[in-house]
Formats: C-alpha cells, structure tokens, sequence
C-alpha cells in the first residue's frame, strides 16, 4: 500500500514545513493565557475500586490530555477528603467542585432521587441512558438537584446486578420469610414486603456476618465486584436479579461553579463524563463474565427466582411506589414521568432484545 | 439553599475579578497559535439521515465547541463528496481525512472485516463495545485497517436489528424455500443455507419492489428506521431478529493524516468518538421503542421465528464460517479471537440479563 497521500488541512501543512519540531508541535497545538482550571473530585468509593473508581480516574487522565493539562480533576477516594457519604453535602457547599457517587445515597434529601438510580424491574442500563438522554431525565434530574447548588452528569452505570449470596437455596416465597439480607434501596423494599429482614451493613463487615450467619444472604454488584469480596466462600447460592437492573452512577458538580466554566470546557467534561458513562458498562460486562468463569470453578450453584417470588415482588413495586408517592411530591410527579417511558420501552426491549436472546441463548 | 460557596480554583478567581468580562471569557479559554485542522469526513448516509447521520453531524458540532472552533469536521452525506460505497479507498488515498460507514461494506476488501461489523447469533451492542474495548476488538480492528492507511474509531451501533419484513407468514422452513429477500452480508449467507434467495437493492427501489412482489421480503434496520421506508403498508409480518445483533459503525480516518494529529485533539476526536458510539445505542432504543407503538396501530403482526429455522440458522452460521476461515486467513485468525470471547460473554449475558429480562417482562 505505497499511495501517494493528498492532504489538504493546514495542521498538516505545519507538521510538514515545521519538520524535525513535529513532536513539539504535537504537544502545543492550544496555548493557554496561563490559567488552569483545578477541580477536587471526591468519590464514594475506595481509591482505585475496580471499575468505578477506575472509571474515574481514566476520565480524569483523558480531560487532562484533551485539554493539554490545562483541566485538572484530582481524584479523591473515600474518606481521604470528605466522608464517602459526605460528598453529596461537601460538594453542594462548595469545599468540593465535584463528586462521583450514586444518586439513590441520597434518597433521605429527596425520595425522588431513588428513581435516578433506577428500580426493580426497571430501566435497563440501554433504557435507563436513552430515557436521561432522549427521554427528559437529565432535565428533570437537574432540575431537582438544582434546589441543592449542584449540576449532575452521567458517571456510569452497574449494568445488570445479581439478586445476591444466599446460604440456603430459595425454593418459594415460604423460604424468604425472616431471612436476614443485607440489601438496600428501593430493591430492600421491596424484598421487606416479600418476608426479607433487610439490613444495612458497611461493606467491610459483610463477609463476616454472612460467614457466621449474623445475616443469611447477601447482594452486592455482580460476579466482577462480589468475586474480590469472597461471598462465595460462605453462601453458594447466587441468584440472577431483578432489583438492581442498571443502577446509575453520577459525576456531580457544584452547580455555581459549573456555571463558571467556559463553554468548550464544560462540553469536553460532559463528553468525556459520557464516554465514561458508557465505558463503564462495557468494563463490567467483560469483568462480570471472566469473573463469572472463575465462580463456576468455585462451585457456586446460579440460580433463578421461583415464579411465585417474581410474581409476589412485582405486586410489591408497585405497592413501594404508592408509598413512596404518598409521602413525597418530588417521587410522585417523576414516577408519572417514567411510567410510560418504562412500558414503551419494555415492549421494544421484549420484541428486539429479549426475542434475540432467547434464540441465541435458549 | 443559601449556603455560601467556597471555590478556590484559578478559572474562578479570573471570572471573579474579570467581573463583566465573564461571557467573553467563556468564549477564549484556549489561545490558538493561529492554526485551524480541517477534516472532511464523508459518510455512506443521506445528509441528515435519522440517528445515524444526525449522530455524526452532532458529534462535529461537539469537536467543535471543546476546542474552541479549532478543530473543524466537515461532514458530507452520501454522494456530495465521493460515492456512498467510495468512502473507504477515497479516504484510504486521502482524498478525504475521515468516513462515517460501517465495516461490513467493505468484505470485498477482506472477508474479515465483516466479522466487526458483527455476525448472526452474534455480540449484542454492549458485548461488541466490551470486545472491542477490554477484549482485544480494537488493536485487532486498527492492524488490519492499518494495511489500507486506515485507522478506525468506533462511530455507533444500530444495537438489535430486526429480522425483516415478510409478505406471507413463515411458519416452518418449508414456507424460506425460494423466497426472494433483500438482505446483505453474513445474515444473507445464513439465510441462503436455509433455501432464501438473497437479493441486493439499492435503498430506494426496496419498497416497489416489495410492493410489486419483486421480492417477497426484506430487512431494514429496526422500527424507527424501517417505519420511514413505509414496508409497513405492503407487507404485514415483522419478524424478530438473529441476523444483525449489533452493528457496528466506524468513524475512520486516514491513518497519515490521523498520525499528524496533536496528542491532544487525538484524545478529544477519540473520546468524543466513543460518546457518540453509545449515544447512537440509546438514541435507536428511544426511537425504536416510540415506532413499534405507531407500528402496532398500523396492524403490524409482530412474529418470532419458528424453532426450527432458529435451529438451522445456527447449524448455517457455523458452516458460513468454516466457508469464510477456509477462503480468509485473516477470518479464520479473527473468528479463533472472538469465538472464545463470544461463548465467556454469552454465559454472563445469560445469567444476568436474559433472565433479568425473562422475569420483567416474560
């Protein structure tokens, strides 16, 4: 392949006459009126949590780069500047420019904000970004989280979770009754009216408690994430999942001084935030299925729900969401939102996805 | 929410004290030393054509506005520049810098570039962007496009396509026996084990033909696309799809010029490349799931495969792909990287979301 390449551009045309200075070039084509932009970024999540953290520290390195180290996010894992739980607080005051989290920590401030999250028998996490980006729930997220000085942007999402670590096999919906679980959210509400004792555990002390039966099951992530935590070891039963669908994650500013930021950079920061968004999903659907491969090995016996449980929970979503509509206006009027979104692209995913999978994977 | 923010980066300061001068310093972030890049990408698509077109024509305005109108990609649909099917050699000789397309376009050029396009039975969207991102898809992609002084980058995908439209209802494998059925690529050689008859067809003669009874059947895209063809008035059967699980569409460039590029817009171009990849993903989920509800109202009878053409398109793929590895090296060597790869993500898909989707939506 020896053609004769025409180019035309004028970046080209540089390169060209400037010859030997080719490299320096490369490293200047901005230059800066000798500002930097600095921006303190703390995450939820220890530093260098697989996935997640990494996720956000590979955006952190490309706005770098894009920009020519003129836009520096400093990366700060849990509890090195402010609490894990504290960044939602720390961040609207303004001791922090940025967090990375997810917006169903938050629920206690505003029911509503569960439902960005996601929900049982939810937004997949193809449905859940076609609804924020297409579908109005970045402008509605925004919205609410305005009333807090704060300006979200996706910041990746779980993907599909399992339903948890289970130290008996489930067999019926008698099975769950009192059974103690470690799972929170919406899902937890879920699995209360269901019979589950859910309880809520720092995630270093989990393993123990499922170890000595302080607790009877356990949900985390997904193979990738639950792997490293060794659930395995202690409860062999591990059940497919329904309360965790595409659980999302969020890179938050606080909104004063998102405001301040030029226009090309606040575009750069969104883009990269979305390209960080949908990378995540792909790094977990390649680690969840090595990971899985491994548990395989291990012995553990994959399991799904019994209709009677799937049916029962079901029932029980929507009884959680009159509850929660009841007691929150915010929750109310996004749930009215999201309905119709959910059932229309239900029925696409069913006829498109789902009929594909069931041929492709029985 | 009156709290007092404490922000303590530059950018901030220099609004600060630059008071009224604010808007204009949002517009001048970077000094550029006088140089503009222009590229001139070319794409397979109509100016304008939903999601796909869009999706790119968005994707210039973006590179665009991060680097401050510095860097300038002009886009031309389908035949204003080069032919629609001239993108890959006219941006090869540099003629153009880049093309929007899809890589299947150009098997003629090498059988394997098919296979990153996708295949029947294949990797749905976010299986393709985990292969291509964490399993080896991309370095493999680049080598063999690196032949043709080309270097791709990922532009989209048209997530699950579906199976196509039929005039008749295909009830068993005796009723594929000689039909006549517009579908390109590795689905149109499974189809053809099966007794179809694979025609090709410019886009613009497939309606009259279908209508005529040219051609007993075709396939499209998916709702949103194919509603616009209209296929819907002359033929009533629309069936569910294994052929084109995940499409996927390049934003290539040509590899001299994409070299000459500074590190800096190299990571910009690259980044926003892959936010506009996802974002096509989500933009087809929206749209597909608002057509199927205007196609249910138009009558349209929606249809799954009868088991036993799913069943012999599979024994079909197996045998169109010892037919390609026997003819390709470059095939056989690509198929032996993803089968593996394939078989690991089909499990995990399977647990978690083909049974998440099973219990939602039954």
């Amino acid at each position: 392949m020896q053609r004769r390449v025409f180019l035309t551009t004028s970046a080209l045309l540089g390169a060209s006459l400037l010859g030997g200075c080719k490299r320096e070039e490369k490293k200047s084509f901005y230059i800066n009126r000798g500002r930097k932009i600095e921006i303190k970024l703390a995450t939820s999540w220890p530093a260098n949590f697989p996935i997640m953290g990494e996720g956000v520290e590979e955006f952190a390195k490309r706005v770098a780069q894009a920009s020519n180290n003129e836009v520096i996010i400093k990366v700060f894992g849990k509890n090195l500047l402010v609490p894990a739980l504290g960044v939602f607080d720390a961040c609207s005051a303004g001791q922090i420019q940025a967090f990375h989290s997810g917006p169903y920590y938050w629920k206690g401030k505003n029911a509503a904000f569960s439902l960005f999250g996601g929900f049982p028998f939810g937004f997949t996490s193809n449905e859940m970004n076609a609804w924020m980006m297409y579908g109005g729930g970045l402008e509605l997220w925004r919205e609410l989280y305005g009333k807090y000085n704060l300006y979200p942007l996706l910041g990746g999402n779980t993907d599909v979770q399992m339903g948890g670590w289970f130290r008996k096999e489930i067999k019926s919906l008698q099975d769950l009754q009192g059974l103690k679980m470690r799972i929170p959210g919406l899902g937890g509400e879920v699995m209360a009216k269901l019979g589950i004792n859910p309880v809520l555990l720092p995630a270093g002390e989990i393993y123990t408690a499922l170890d000595r039966g302080t607790i009877d099951a356990t949900e985390w992530v997904g193979p990738a994430l639950d792997i490293k935590m060794g659930f395995y070891k202690v409860a062999k039963y591990y059940y497919s999942g329904f309360h965790e669908p595409g659980s999302v994650l969020e890179l938050t500013f606080n909104k004063r001084f998102w405001d301040t930021l030029p226009q090309e950079i606040q575009t750069l920061i969104t883009s990269l935030a979305n390209e960080m968004n949908a990378k995540m999903v792909y790094n977990f659907q390649d680690k969840n299925a090595k990971a899985l491969q491994q548990l395989k090995k291990f012995g553990v016996k994959l399991k799904e729900w019994p209709d009677e449980i799937v049916k029962a929970a079901k029932e029980a979503l929507f009884k959680v969401i009159e509850e929660q509509s009841s007691k929150s206006e915010d929750f109310k009027k996004l749930w009215q939102q999201i309905e119709p979104y959910w059932m229309q692209n239900r029925a696409w995913t069913k006829l498109g996805l789902k009929n594909y999978l069931k041929m492709r994977d029985g």
